[in-house]
């Protein structure tokens, strides 16, 4: 790490003293392109290549204190996490993520290791997803903020949105569901373990593969699962105009998150339904199509009732709701 | 304004008390969109035309009390100007803009109208070039900042890069030069006019149009003057491996530009060469190339030599230098 480096005593230590432009040839060194990159970062805008004639794109923008904690989280696992929930997003539409774009505001007292191993992890996982970051702006400011914008191409699909789905239809997950919301009671309870729990908080693994492959297999309707199960499945049924019913038997809750659980006093299924930042994929499809192995199916589409727009065997969900930034906190 | 319709006693007058997904609804109402737009905002990725199979992108962020004072700027001008210089950059690479991106950060004790406003400048300038926004992000933090993302379309011509200038071309620009420092100067004395450039300051008008009319026109070099005449010649220079001579006397300097520089003490020349903000677009062109009316040449690209990258009536500017965000202020 740069500030441990105390022989060296004029490589800067902080972003101060490293300067923005200097922050920006220590950042993009870091990078590593694909073929699909025409022109990467340093000229005014960055070109990508769009075989399928159309882009996807999401923006998502998390504030230290808010979405993460320095404390909690290292640099390079906030940025493996925050390039994972865009490209999540991409996924989602049933599009392979190309490029992501990164705006960062970091204090001037801020050492220089912590956007050098933030942009390591976003490097990192734009590779899990065979995509490069082209670009980026940097500005100094009081609070941390990452700012990402993720690219996609459909690759001759049709976009998969939230208002396809169709009574009749089967709702299937793939990914993990509620993992990162133990491991963040774990830590908001000053534990670091289990580890396992903790690590998905930290850095989550969405399945991006499934989206494209969703895509291809008929899904009807398709979201990621940021802001929790019962939220998100929420959206697709409001969209769509239908309820939804999750057979809450099959859920996977894993046996050690009920330990978990009953160690911190929460009932397990709050987590898998109303935990959200796992960026599992949640989709519809015809109730005909034959499913892949890591698919679980988890309910079905049904008409729309006087009961709410999703249902847990049948009935209105009395934790339900799912993360809202300005109101619960 | 919602702040003020004191009557109607349970409208949200604060973000806080709109909450997420109300201010989202809120801001997405404001939208108007294009024939480009596929997928507008609302689901978990936007899905825009890429006619040309390349996209252009390009992010910046902006911090209040850094890149905008809400005592000097409406929240409309700072939606104009966020979405201007991102623009500018797209138009800079010789693209066209197509859509837009916002990541938003606003403290829940906002008035609902200062988004909203925001929210109505980036359509109306995301208008001026047939563009539209498309998706975006909105999260609680203490600070209001804005990143935006524009994407553009090349329309099947090559990309201008930095890279081109070549001994023997011409330097030209078009747009307006020294009119956004010129005013913040002058704001920042306290004054409120002379008002053209002031509103200059809030509102940059960046041509557009000029970037790709630039690339039909065989440039070889081109990017927007954001951090200063000098500053961004010198990036071209720096990337084309060349010097770059600007002839003083070519500069526009306006009549009413000496009389403010004469009355806060600055060399008017000062804001024409190292003033940002005005997004300009600078180019090089062959020598033998004829311009439009709205180009002026005000210098001529060299072989590299001894002297600065960027050199003014031949010799060193001694008062040159861009915006730093880190080490200036």
């Amino acid at each position: 790490m740069l500030s441990s480096s105390g022989g060296h005593s004029h490589t800067p230590s902080t972003v101060g003293e490293l300067g923005e432009f200097g922050l920006i040839r220590e950042l993009t060194a870091r990078l590593t392109t694909t073929s699909a990159v025409r022109i990467g970062p340093g000229d005014d805008a960055a070109v990508v290549s769009a075989p399928d004639r159309r882009v996807v794109a999401s923006t998502d923008i998390l504030v230290e204190g808010r979405h993460f904690r320095r404390d909690w989280s290292t640099a390079y696992d906030v940025g493996r996490k925050a390039a994972a929930q865009n490209m999540a997003d991409i996924a989602a539409m049933g599009a392979v993520p190309t490029a992501l774009l990164l705006g960062l505001v970091v204090p001037a007292e801020l050492p220089v290791n912590w956007p050098s191993e933030l942009m390591d992890g976003i490097r990192d996982e734009a590779r899990v997803a065979a995509a490069a970051v082209v670009g980026g702006d940097v500005v100094r400011g009081e609070t941390i903020t990452v700012a990402i914008t993720a690219l996609g191409d459909m690759r001759n699909q049709d976009p998969v949105t939230r208002a396809g789905a169709r009574p009749g239809d089967v709702v299937a997950v793939t990914g993990w569901l509620g993992w990162s919301a133990a491991g963040h009671t774990v830590l908001s309870r000053g534990f670091r373990s289990p580890r396992a729990f903790v690590e998905a908080h930290r850095r989550p693994e969405p399945p991006y593969h499934a989206g494209p492959a969703a895509a291809a297999l008929g899904a009807t309707a398709m979201t990621d699962v940021s802001d929790g199960l019962i939220a998100d499945l929420g959206h697709i049924a409001e969209c769509s105009k239908v309820r939804i019913d999750i057979r809450s038997a099959e859920l996977d809750v894993p046996a050690q998150m009920y330990d978990i659980g009953q160690a911190v006093g929460v009932d397990p299924l709050h987590w898998v339904l109303a935990g959200g930042e796992d960026h599992a994929i949640v989709a519809t499809f015809p109730a005909d199509q034959k499913l892949p192995a890591r698919w679980r199916t988890i309910g079905e589409v049904l008409a729309p009732s006087a009961l709410p727009h999703v249902t847990v065997d049948g009935a209105a969900w009395d934790k339900a709701g799912g993360w809202n930034h300005f109101k619960d906190a």
